[in-house]
């Protein structure tokens, strides 16, 4: 028999083959998934035996509170039960990750870590653009755009250029993030991208430059999607490879070229 | 039939289980696979087809060139062959991944990135570390110790405390990267980790505090393998779970606790 254990398991940036072998067989031998509300459909169609349990944020629904997700792991893996939490991405990055193992730990449940690709870094990689690449960077700054107070230190304290700039749920606060680097000396022409929904059929991706990042509105707004934005030379390579090959056009459609056909 | 195809994929942190269901799917299919020396063997028996050449740095033996794995996979693909380059942790991050995919489809072959799990993300991960965590930080930079002129100047602009640091190929540039980060106004008594071969059986942590972080040479040099530097106040957060869970603690034969006991 398989004992009882909590597996917070990263789902990966949302195409159903971006999760890890290991986190496909936790899937496989669960008898409980909570999931977030980004998580791919598909994804859980690698649990047949288990019951799934949405318990992410929705629209236009009140969110299911941090205490009652422990509450529901702790409950179920005292029955013996094999939980998977179903994280977005990589539990330990921007997902509470830490809060939910601490509090398993505490309640002396057994619980183990699977990480996952962070959009953070498959986003980018899958619309083609390497955060680091030789002469151009071998840095990077992964920043939250969900909080003001939180970003604008390390974001506003980089040399231009000095490290690429990745930011997760910034799309609200793009405006203030490319104007706190224009101030702080970034040239205007420094290229930037917006990643929507990568790794999914609704993936979408904007290129443009530092100056522009403010006015990307029309293919962001409309759809209320996850999106990840990207400043720094890197995002130059993306520009080389899209002009090239069919494979990296799937995530290029953006504003510029609508603008320009 | 398959079309020729240059995968560039992700082997993720070391554990054969860690790779991408896409990267192992590409493995099975493969005809050549071209592995770094990092990769971990048994990752290898994925690809029970295919023809498996090394082209990574290896002690004592000159290595194989850059543009040398390029012709390689050029031929092999213009042959009609399914190419794997199997690459430690993320082709897109310090892993020349952009440079390849660049060389590839100037020459016309066709390419596709299947990302992996970082090290930078996954080996602290694996060790109890999450990058962010409500109350510590919700920013990372990430660097490569590699080469000082790059790392500096991000390093030594971020305020105190404001992002976790990441470094990767950062041992030997250990104690430099210490006294820079104290020099800035840093606590010594912030938290450090040095992670070593996480992913794989050899794997060990060391955690102490930045003002150790020079000094922590007993269980480091003695591998030659490749580690993970991380400071900021979430190494706490792993510091709490090895205390109370069996999990963690595969990941926690620390300098400290060997010299306590």
């Amino acid at each position: 028999m398989i004992p009882a254990l909590v597996s917070l398991v990263g789902a990966g940036p949302g195409d159903p083959e971006l999760i890890t072998l290991r986190g496909a067989r936790r899937l496989a031998e669960a008898e409980l998934v909570l999931y977030d509300a980004l998580v791919d459909p598909r994804l859980l169609e690698l649990a047949p035996r288990a019951q799934r349990f949405p318990v992410g944020k929705r629209a236009g629904r009140p969110s299911i509170r941090q205490e009652t997700i422990h509450a529901l792991m702790i409950r179920a893996a005292r029955r013996g039960r094999r939980v998977v939490r179903l994280k977005a991405g990589d539990p330990f990055v921007l997902g509470r990750g830490g809060e939910e193992a601490l509090a398993l730990l505490a309640a002396g449940v057994p619980c183990e870590v699977v990480p996952g690709l962070s959009s953070a870094l498959a986003a980018p990689a899958l619309a083609g653009i390497p955060l680091t690449h030789r002469g151009l960077a071998s840095s990077f700054l992964v920043l939250s755009g969900h909080d003001e107070d939180a970003w604008r230190p390390p974001l506003t304290a980089l040399p231009p250029g000095s490290a690429t700039v990745v930011v997760l749920m910034g799309l609200r606060a793009r405006a203030g993030i490319g104007a706190a680097l224009l101030r702080q000396g970034w040239a205007p022409s420094t290229p930037a991208a917006i990643l929507l929904a990568t790794g999914t059929p609704a993936a979408r991706c904007w290129r443009g430059c530092l100056s522009d990042l403010a006015g990307a509105a029309a293919p962001i707004e409309s759809g209320g999607l996850a999106g990840v934005i990207v400043v720094g030379a890197v995002v130059g390579v993306a520009e080389a490879l899209a002009e090239r090959e069919e494979p990296w056009k799937r995530h290029s459609h953006t504003a510029r070229s609508a603008a320009r056909g």
